[in-house]
C-alpha cells in the first residue's frame, strides 16, 4: 500500500500582472509525492488564496483544511483519486475555494499514478486510445478590429481550422462596435474556418443585450457564442439559447462549474451545445470525466477550458479522450512565458491541424524546473506566529528530469 | 462625499476546534471605516481563506483582491453598498472564495450607513417597521436520542415554540437510528412545537435514502427538510420534494448560495418552499434582499441561515424585515463564546416567544472589545517578503463602546 507524503504548492508568476482578461499571467502548480513517485497538477486561478484554502485552520467538521483530507491517504489507483476527491469534497464543503485546490491535487494525483504504471492518464480512466482532436486557438480580441484582423489571419494561416475570440471589451460596449470586431474576425480567419465567441458574461442581467447581438453573430456564421451569462442564470440561457439556435448559432458555457453536479444540472438547465469544463476548478480529471461521460450519454459536447500552460491542456484533454476525432478542444495560443515555459515539451498542432493527447505516462508533460525558478513566489502564511505554509523546497535533483537546479 | 478609508479583518478562534458540524467556534470580523464612521460585518466559514481573498495578487482582470474594489470607493448610500458590491463581483469573478468576503464587507457597509444617518439597516432597505420573526432554535442532535429528548424538551421549555436538530450523522446510518432521533425529538419537544429537521447533506446523490425517510419525517410532523442534497442537485430536491410535499413535509434550502442568481434559479428550479439565505456567503445583505423580495414574490418563505454570532444573526434578519410577523428565523442556541459574546447586546427571545430586529442604528448590536482580544488569532501573510496581510491593531479606544484594551 502507498500512502501520499506531501502535497506541494508553487505559485509562479509573471513579474507584472496586467490587468486584462489574460489568465496564463500566473501558475498554481501542484507537486504530489507518493512511495518514491510523483505527479504534477495545476489549479485554476488566484494561487494564494487556494494556498490558503490548502492549509487554512478548521471552521468545524464541513469546514477542514484540503491537507487534512489527502495526506497519508491510500494512493494504488484511480478510484483512490476519486475517494480522496469524495473525503475533500465532504470535509472542506463549506470553504468555497476548496474546488480549485482539490483539483490541482486530483491532477497531480492521476499523472502520478500514470507515471507509476506507465499509462497515460485516460488509459486510467478505461480509454485505451485516444482520438485526436480539432484544437480552436483561443485568444482575446485585439483593441482595435485591425489588430483582430491581423491575428485571425495569422493564425489561420498557421493552420488552425477554428479560431475564438474574447473579452476586450467585447459585447458590453455598443452594437455597432462587436459587429465591426465580427467583421475582422471573420475576414481574418477567412470564410471556412470556424469562428467561436467569448461573450466573458457581458450580458449578465441583461438579455436583451445578448438577444440584439444574434443577428450579427449569425451573419458572421459564429459557431457557438460563450458564456453569455453568469453560469447560474439558466432561464436566461436557455431563453437566448433558443433564440440563438434557431439562427444556427450554438451556445457553450460551464467553465463556472466547480463540482459536478453543478455541471450536471447547469447543461441540462440552461440547455447547452457545448459545455465547457476546466479540469483546474470542477474537481480535477476524474470529475471532469464524469461530466464528459454525461454529456456524450446527451448528445452534447464536451469541450476542455483551457487558457494556461500546456500541463493544464493535457489535464483538460483527459477526459474526453475518448470522444470522436473530429470534436473540437480550446488551445491556447499567446500565452505567457510562466505558463507556455512551463513543461519541457508541448501539444503542438500536427501536420493535418490536429492535436494528439501524449502517449506517455501520466500527462505527457514535466515541468521545467528552469521555469519554476525563474517564476516562484516565495509565499509565507502564518498564524499566532506558527508557520502554516512556506513555499517548499524545489528539490530539484528528485524530479523526474533530474535536472540540478 | 465619503470614501472608504479602510477595511480590517479580524479572524478569531476558540482555543480549540472541534471535529464537529458546530459553525460558531470561529469568527471572520470585518470593519470597516469611512470619513470618521465606522461598521461591523462578520463573513461565513474559513477566515484564513477569506484573508488571502482580501489581499491576494491579480492573476487577471476578473480575478483580483477583493481590496482593490473596495478601499477608496464612495460610500454616501445604499446604492454605493449595491455598486460596490458588482463591482467586487466583476473583479474577482475568478476567485471563489470572493464571495464570503464580500459578504463580510456588505455588512459592514450596511452598518456604517446606518449608524451614520442613524437607522436601523432595513430602513436603508426601504423598511420602515420591522416585524418581529418566531425563532426556532438551532442546534445539533444529541450523540443519543435520550440526549436529543432532553435538549428538545429544555429548548421548548425554555420558551421556542420551534426548534431543529441536524448534524451528528442524521441521514447516513440506517433508518431506524434516524426514527429514534425523530422519535426522542418530537417527544421532547411536545406535541404543539414546530419540529423542523436539517439533513445536512446527508442524501448527496442518493436520492432513494432520501424518500426512505419521508414516512418518518411524516410520522413525527416534522415542518420542514432542510438541505436533502448538495445545493446543486436540482433535480433530485424536485423530485424528492414532490414526495415529500405530498406527505405534509416541506423543503428548504439555499445556505450554500453564494451569488443572486444561484439562490434566484435554485428556488425555481429545486421548487423551494423555504429560500435560507446567509448574509454571510450570499454576498451581504443588499444580495440576501434580493433574493427575499424575489422569494415573496413567488409565495415562498424566506429563512435567514444563521448559526453564529448575533452580529451575523441582526444582519441575517435585516433582509426580511418586512415580511409577516409571523415568519419563522432561524436562531443560534449553544453557540460557543467566541461568537455568542461577540457582541456587547443580543437580540432575545421576548416573553411572547419572538425576536425582534434591534431598532437602533446599524445593526443594533456592538463587537465587544474584550471578546475580541481574547480570541484573536494573529495572522501574517507575505509574498516574496512583502508582508500583504498582518492583522491589524484593534485601535480600541476609537471603537464605539470606548473601552479600552
Amino acid at each position: 500500500m502507498t500512502t501520499i507524503d506531501s502535497v506541494d504548492l508553487y505559485y509562479l508568476s509573471m513579474p507584472t500582472v496586467e490587468n486584462v482578461g489574460d489568465g496564463s499571467q500566473d501558475v498554481l502548480l501542484v507537486r504530489v509525492r507518493a512511495g518514491g513517485w510523483e505527479g504534477w497538477g495545476e489549479c485554476e486561478a488566484s494561487p494564494l488564496v487556494s494556498i490558503a484554502s490548502l492549509i487554512a485552520p478548521r471552521s468545524h467538521s464541513a469546514c477542514q483544511p484540503v491537507l487534512s483530507s489527502v495526506l497519508g491517504q491510500r494512493i494504488d489507483g484511480i478510484d483512490d483519486v476519486r475517494r480522496i476527491t469524495a473525503l475533500v469534497r465532504a470535509n472542506s464543503f463549506d470553504q468555497l475555494q476548496a474546488a480549485h485546490t482539490l483539483s490541482g491535487i486530483n491532477i497531480a494525483l492521476c499523472d502520478l499514478l500514470g507515471r507509476r504504471y506507465e499509462v497515460p492518464v485516460h488509459e486510467l480512466l478505461g480509454v485505451r486510445t485516444a482520438t485526436p482532436k480539432t484544437p480552436y486557438a483561443s485568444t482575446l480580441f485585439g483593441s482595435t478590429p485591425e489588430e483582430t484582423r491581423a491575428e485571425a489571419a495569422r493564425l489561420a494561416g498557421s493552420g488552425f481550422r477554428a479560431v475564438k475570440f474574447g473579452w476586450m471589451g467585447f459585447g458590453t460596449g455598443s452594437v455597432a462596435a462587436d459587429i465591426d470586431q465580427l467583421a475582422a474576425a471573420r475576414e481574418g480567419v477567412g470564410p471556412d474556418a470556424d469562428l467561436l465567441i467569448d461573450a466573458a458574461m457581458a450580458w449578465v442581467g441583461r438579455p436583451d443585450a445578448a438577444r440584439a447581438r444574434v443577428a450579427a453573430l449569425q451573419d458572421f456564421r459564429v459557431r457557438f457564442i460563450e458564456e453569455p451569462f453568469v453560469a447560474e442564470e439558466y432561464d436566461a440561457y436557455r431563453e437566448f439559447g433558443a433564440v440563438a439556435k434557431r439562427a444556427g448559432v450554438a451556445v457553450a458555457g460551464g467553465e463556472g462549474c466547480h463540482n459536478v453536479p453543478m455541471a450536471l444540472t447547469m447543461m441540462t438547465h440552461a440547455d447547452l451545445d457545448y459545455v465547457q469544463i476546466d479540469a483546474g476548478r470542477i474537481g480535477g480529471i476524474t470529475e471532469a470525466k464524469e461530466v464528459a461521460d454525461a454529456v456524450q450519454a446527451q448528445g452534447r459536447r464536451f469541450l476542455n477550458h483551457s487558457f494556461t500552460s500546456h500541463l493544464a491542456l493535457s489535464a483538460s484533454l483527459q477526459p474526453f479522450a475518448g470522444h470522436r476525432a473530429e470534436a473540437l478542444c480550446e488551445y491556447p495560443v499567446n500565452s505567457k512565458p510562466v505558463s507556455y515555459d512551463l513543461t519541457t515539451t508541448h501539444l503542438s498542432v500536427d501536420a493535418d491541424g490536429l492535436v494528439r493527447i501524449p502517449d506517455a505516462p501520466g500527462l505527457g508533460v514535466t515541468p521545467d524546473p528552469r521555469t519554476i525558478s525563474a517564476y516562484l513566489q516565495q509565499v509565507e502564511i502564518s498564524v499566532q506566529g506558527q508557520t502554516l505554509y512556506r513555499t517548499p523546497e524545489l528539490d530539484l535533483v528528485a524530479a523526474d528530469e533530474g535536472i540540478p537546479a
